[in-house]
């Protein structure tokens, strides 16, 4: 029962801590081949963990890339639901390192927050999806009804193998629930996820003469591959917002606008904007006419994540770099096709290529933007269970971000979506990332609230 | 008189060699704080050897770094002109010293050739200029016009101190003709520098946000550093070649257009360019109308020497970079102010700069371009004394490249300036440097030749 499983929590809280910070402990940078041994490890302590809990059928579902691991507990019968719960255990790369004030991959707590790479992205999902498991199976013998365990390994680098796995292990995957435990609260406040952009990432490398040139003796006589990536850059950006490639817009749902005069940014989102960015109100910037939270959650983007060419040492060394690239990653929203969109940015971005400038495009991931469940009984198990601990409801939000497994499981399984994250804290993809202590607590008992609920109030369709 | 002066040099021929390898003998890596007392005691070395030779007010002209060599002999008189001759005593660098097959600092006669660090750049220039005033002294008693002699000891390391030199020692630097006595001919062929390009160096940082931002939650709202800077680029770069700082043009002098038809690039330019570049003909840049040497060393140019923001690593990093930069080499022609284009390249630049992107320019060193002379008495004394000792003339050749010190010399002095080098050889900033023993008496006899004839040739201007 919930009572008994939240005091079980309670009293076993310091050693599921200890348990979070073996995981933490292993450097989990899926998009970095040099650390492939140590992701495999990280899925290997998670197998062996579902085991040591009591969970079945455990194992790695293995892919070209990075392993997913898989468990489950179906022995609620065919009454009660299924419902699948998905975290990634990989995490976002640690540059730039030195900014860091302890080492990533060391758990340590100050000021009652716990520093580390993954503390909440999303480490923190597969952790309280365990100890929740973990500890209803200690408190009861079993689960409320039927649970799935699907934790994936090539989150941050763009889920590359997601589509695959899923193809592979499609009944394995089946539920009536797709619970997507990644996010969840910011501070006192809940947040579920009502949708996601989707995305598209792209490299793309200019290259010119086959060395590095004196630019006394060259200057004026070769094209500088530079300039040519700085050319592609600036001719796909403006200045309002509005992105410059062919049909970029085509597919996209129309949008009100913002009524002349009227407030195009709420408090929040401005408090919020203005800590993680610095930037005042008015050095916000957007597509003219559209409110905050459209330019960020319902209109498509494109930007540059990366940018190289030539010497970036100290000083100078005047020379024309044989080559020059970028990385960018273009998000997109309903109904855009990503392979449309990848096509169409290729194409413009190849058009830019002439005699002494070869162009390379490389796709690096594309996923669909996604609508997820917006209200019913998931919403409103979910609902009872943060007013239970965080004492009020979740604000219900659509995300700029991109989760592409989202896509895959619309496309592939039709699994209704929903959004249930458990790492309160910040820097998720910056230096110093961090958990607060008392609210990864209080998120294990919105885990244990959430079980118990969603068991009673959700119907099974006939999945598993 | 000459001929009584040729026959000398060559009596004295093998003196004259053991002279040299003595100078060659002392390490003289000016950029090397080690070889300090190394670079003076050449210095006082050739003080020694002007005083014995006959030159008077013989002196170290004192700098912060290593000491510049001064001598005269001004009993020409007035109705002759005054001649300045300039080398430089110092070396390169011997490294990597494995590679040399006799120690750099020890003088190696091998199939013809004499190996050593400074045998050709420029210890040759230093040597051929004293033995030239000896066996004139030796000959006639006197030298046929009014001659300085100017030897620096930082041209291998920037020539850090020279403009210091110069204004301390105006008066007696003054003189009608300014003469740099380094590179010169290769092999059968006479080369004679008119022109080089100035430079001015910049670095652009544009910083937007506090700290880099995940491109799914601020995309569409932020603006990314990394447009601006490319904004910046893709605006003073057009495909045509002609760079669209405002008023970049204004001082550079007119050329003629090449006929449209006529080739615009020579067979020697376009192999070597192929060498170099790995470009084929088609392949090759720049303003359009201009012919591929014009572009080279007649026009000024814009290059991006280096291009960075965000992530560059492996796989993909989806963010907003925090910041963005570039590191920019223009190379300047006469008759471009440095300080005028530095002004007005930060001006454009700063344009850029808006709410959400602040723009920092650091300027990175700047230098005049000069041009020498490129026809006129001057030239033809040149061609005369090669066509006699080599039995053809000088190519004349402008450099794309910048070389500080003239353009030190052009701002500081004013003093006309043409180029007449004595190191015939290979290798002068790799190891084995060596010169052509047969030229380096050639050489001594173009000298000769040289100083007979530009004192016929030049008329005082009231320089001294």
């Amino acid at each position: 029962m919930l009572e008994h499983a939240l005091a079980i929590a309670q009293t076993n809280w310091d050693r599921y801590l200890e348990d979070f910070k073996q995981l933490l402990s292993i450097p989990t940078v899926s998009a970095d081949p040099v650390f492939k041994a140590d992701v495999r490890r990280t899925a290997e302590w998670i197998l062996s963990e579902m085991q040591r809990i009591g969970l079945h059928n455990c194992r790695l579902l293995e892919s070209a890339g990075h392993p997913a691991v898989y468990g489950e507990w179906l022995e609620a019968g065919p009454q009660k639901p299924t419902i699948l719960m998905y975290a990634h255990y990989d995490t976002q790369p640690v540059d730039p390192l030195e900014l860091w004030e302890t080492p990533p991959f060391e758990s340590a707590v100050r000021d009652g927050r716990l520093y580390a790479r993954g503390a909440i992205d999303d480490k923190a999902g597969v952790h309280v999806n365990l100890k929740a498991v973990e500890t209803i199976l200690a408190a009861d013998g079993a689960l409320p009804a039927n649970f799935k365990f699907f934790f994936e390994g090539e989150e941050e680098s763009g889920s590359p193998s997601m589509t695959g796995i899923i193809q592979q292990n499609k009944e394995l995957l089946r539920s009536d629930l797709f619970v997507v435990s990644d996010g969840g609260c910011e501070e006192d406040q809940p947040y579920v996820l009502t949708s996601v952009r989707g995305i598209v990432g792209a490299e793309v490398r200019v290259r010119g003469p086959v060395r590095d040139l004196h630019s006394g003796s060259y200057g004026g006589v070769v094209l500088n591959p530079a300039h040519i990536v700085a050319t592609i850059i600036a001719s796909i950006y403006r200045e309002d917002g509005r992105i410059q490639i062919p049909g970029y817009y085509d597919a996209v749902r129309p949008l009100t606008k913002v009524e002349p005069g009227a407030e195009w940014i709420d408090e929040r989102d401005l408090t919020l904007a203005h800590r993680d960015t610095g930037l005042e109100k008015e050095e916000l910037w957007g597509l003219d006419g559209y409110s905050y939270n459209q330019r960020q959650t319902a209109l498509p983007t494109f930007d540059v994540n990366g940018l190289y060419s030539g010497y970036q040492g100290v000083g100078m060394k005047t020379i024309i770099p044989a080559e020059a690239g970028f990385k960018a990653s273009m998000r997109l929203v309903a109904d855009q096709d990503p392979r449309d969109i990848a096509e169409k940015f290729s194409a413009y971005v190849k058009s830019f290529e002439r005699l002494g400038a070869k162009i390379d495009v490389t796709l690096k991931g594309a996923g669909w933007a996604v609508q997820c469940l917006e209200d019913g009984p998931v919403i409103e198990a979910i609902q009872q269970s943060y007013v239970a601990t965080y004492g009020r409801p979740a604000i219900l939000y659509r995300q700029g971000g991109s989760v592409p497994l989202l896509g895959i499981i619309h496309a592939e399984l039709g699994t209704p979506i929903t959004n249930l994250g458990f790492g309160n804290g910040q820097n998720g993809h910056s230096p110093n990332e961090f958990v607060f202590l008392k609210y990864l607590q209080l998120d294990l008992q919105t885990a244990l609230h959430f079980y118990y609920n969603i068991s009673m109030r959700l119907k099974p369709a006939g999945g598993r």
